[in-house]
């Protein structure tokens, strides 16, 4: 990490209170290390009108103003809308204007919901720095067409630069208000960044799907690598840029297991909450989890063997203690618990709680239910099944210890 | 398991409110299989003379009388001290005699505070059948001197039978009620067992300690094999045995995890109340959890590299599952985060919410302290270290999150 002559500078892309909060972390960090990252780290917000309320503690400078977010944001160096009461450090800079966020960032970390992610993609392409380096926090996976595409992958291939990714047992309030956790960083170097000098067309290649047994063909992407004057891009320098003593940070490989591990979580999160609006107590969730742990090994031992590594899921935050938080507190795990003690659909509850917002729960049990029907595996996924078929009716919670298996036939 | 022309008996030694649950799903399972168990399961009772209740729901029966607890349980088919208001099969028969209890009994189980166990073993050895087999559903490890002896190798060794170990997230109440969950029953059939017409002597020795490298020699066993009239004690047997719709049961071989896991969880359930105590919510709690299954897993892979299997730790109910409901609500959680509410000692909570009883995670966590220090092993446990120091007043809470890792020093 020595030698560089110049520094990283990073750009969060989305605003939101996760996005917000990672905002808030790099910030701090960029602030220690002068040495490797510029200091002021530019957030984009989609922009819009705001009115603080008169009983913000912001009153006397703002209070009944109707104001633009980002300047609310730059004058109080708070989020009052995503994520109010949270100092943020005044190098956090909000940007309405998506390609100005970009321009110039060496490192771009992704943190907005997932339905968004392809019209800002759109307006980025062509316009970042080609050796850029991204981390994907965006929680979930695009499934469609019999195939699974992670959303580190999506960003690789519209962009061309390589991406990781960041997920864990992150509920975003509580890490907003510094309260210890951990978290993991997927991300594998690509190789022509290991070999700084060789730049040859061959080298740069990176076949993004080589190792997936679900898709039809790879898509390859040419990088190029990150250039000898910047600081190496790798375990350290992220750890550097994500960790606080708050926020521990675990280094993997493995970018399918902790992408996986954020979207199985959530089908996983309403079977608990099933359970638990049963009063079935801490024994059924407990053994619900263990099912699901093994369901998402399953997954990714069937269709990312070469890559996904089973302690992603047994042994990291992204996989067994974000399931943990997810199926104890989550709002998925809320959501089918108040539906199963008020005896509604999960949709009801969506349209009466949620404001008709949908569940991440839900869309993935269904996503991964047609991937399954598909692949001729619904039979191996009890669990993911079952959850399935409770929202949709055919099935019931009642059903659910004998639908996850249980006791084989005994012949006498 | 064809061919016998006998059944098992099966005894239960221990009548608390988990001996008791485990009796009444024995008993309904022997009811359903009289081709391979006889009915009748006799629960050995330490006597005590009770008083029923005026409001006692057998109030018209026994309500105002003194009794002694075995009558009345053979009477009203409940443990109404132990386990009131659940129904006992008719054909658990409560014997306040430890010998009679235990020989006839092909399949003994034991389920009693461990703090008993040694007296009760006095009580039986030389009672029993010497080709019975046994299981141990006793939560815990006996530490000491160095030596870390699991309670099925202690029973192996005092009374010169094979037994194996049931452990899982199985919150008694819950069970008895019949609410859904997993457990893990451990059972490496010995190889006399295996090979049923082979009773060499050289067959029929079991060495214990083979496998560990904390204790200074193996202790030998000789076993009797199990009479090929018998069906044959396995994973079949017993999943039969212990069963049901709303308990299901995973086999594995690896007994030392299953008991492993039912001790260390302990430890790891005050650390967890620590932080639920500090008001630090759902990610750092998952954080605890996820730090402990890799510290379960280093214990493990270090004293026990020949016969303990990661995934006991990682996908089992007797590892990640019970460990998650322990962490969450059990006694251990509980007392360490109302210790941390209350700015007491967990000590305090001992002396004023428990009566003074112990709580087996205390001990648990000096036992495995001081194992680790006459090892030399402190340094590698950081977690198991820390739960000791904060429990001995020379660390706190707050110190948690570094004490356990977090992020390597950086070099610029």
């Amino acid at each position: 990490m020595t030698g560089h002559t110049r520094k990283h500078k990073v750009a969060v892309v989305g605003s939101g209170n996760w996005g917000s909060t990672i905002a808030k972390i790099i910030a701090e960090n960029t602030n220690e290390h002068p040495d490797l990252f510029d200091k002021e780290v530019r957030m984009w917000v989609f922009d819009e009108d705001i009115e603080i309320p008169e009983s913000s503690k912001h009153h006397s400078k703002l209070g009944g103003q109707k104001r633009k977010l980002t300047e609310v944001i730059n004058q109080v160096h708070e989020n009052v809308k995503y994520l109010p009461d949270i100092a943020l450090p005044d190098n956090v800079m909000a940007d309405p204007d998506l390609k100005s966020t970009v321009k110039d960032a060496t490192l771009l970390v992704f943190n907005l919901p997932h339905q968004f992610i392809g019209k800002t993609l759109d307006g980025i392409a062509g316009h970042i720095l080609p050796y850029a380096r991204a981390i994907s926090c965006i929680k979930g996976v695009d499934v469609s067409d019999g195939t699974v595409t992670l959303h580190s992958e999506l960003i690789m291939e519209r962009l061309g630069i390589y991406c990781g990714a960041l997920s864990g047992a992150n509920i975003a309030p509580e890490v907003a208000a510094e309260k210890f956790c951990e978290t993991t960083i997927g991300y594998d170097v690509p190789p022509m960044d290991l070999k700084q000098q060789d730049d040859s067309a061959e080298a740069n290649l990176i076949k993004i799907d080589e190792q997936r047994q679900c898709k039809a063909k790879p898509t390859h992407v040419r990088l190029t690598p990150v250039p000898p004057e910047l600081p190496h891009v790798g375990a350290e320098l992220l750890e550097t840029l994500f960790a606080r003593p708050y926020f521990h940070v675990h280094h993997v490989r493995d970018v399918a297991g902790v992408a996986l591990g954020g979207a199985l979580k959530n089908i996983i999160a309403l079977a608990s909450g099933f359970v638990a609006g049963k009063g079935w107590g801490e024994n059924a969730k407990a053994a619900i989890m263990r099912v699901g742990v093994l369901e998402m090994v399953k997954f990714g031992r069937t269709w990312f063997p070469k890559s996904v590594e089973e302690r992603t899921f047994t042994e990291e935050s992204a996989g067994m203690a974000d399931l943990v938080s997810s199926c104890n507190a989550g709002r998925n795990y809320r959501s089918a618990c108040h539906a199963v003690e008020q005896g509604v659909s999960v949709k009801e509850i969506e349209e009466k709680e949620l404001n008709g917002q949908k569940l991440q729960g839900t869309s993935t049990a269904y996503d991964i239910y047609e991937f399954l029907e598909k692949q001729g595996k619904l039979k191996e996924f009890p669990l993911f099944v079952a959850v399935h078929d409770i929202l949709e009716g055919t099935a019931k919670v009642e059903d659910l210890p004998a639908l996850i298996g249980g006791r084989k036939k005994i012949e006498g």
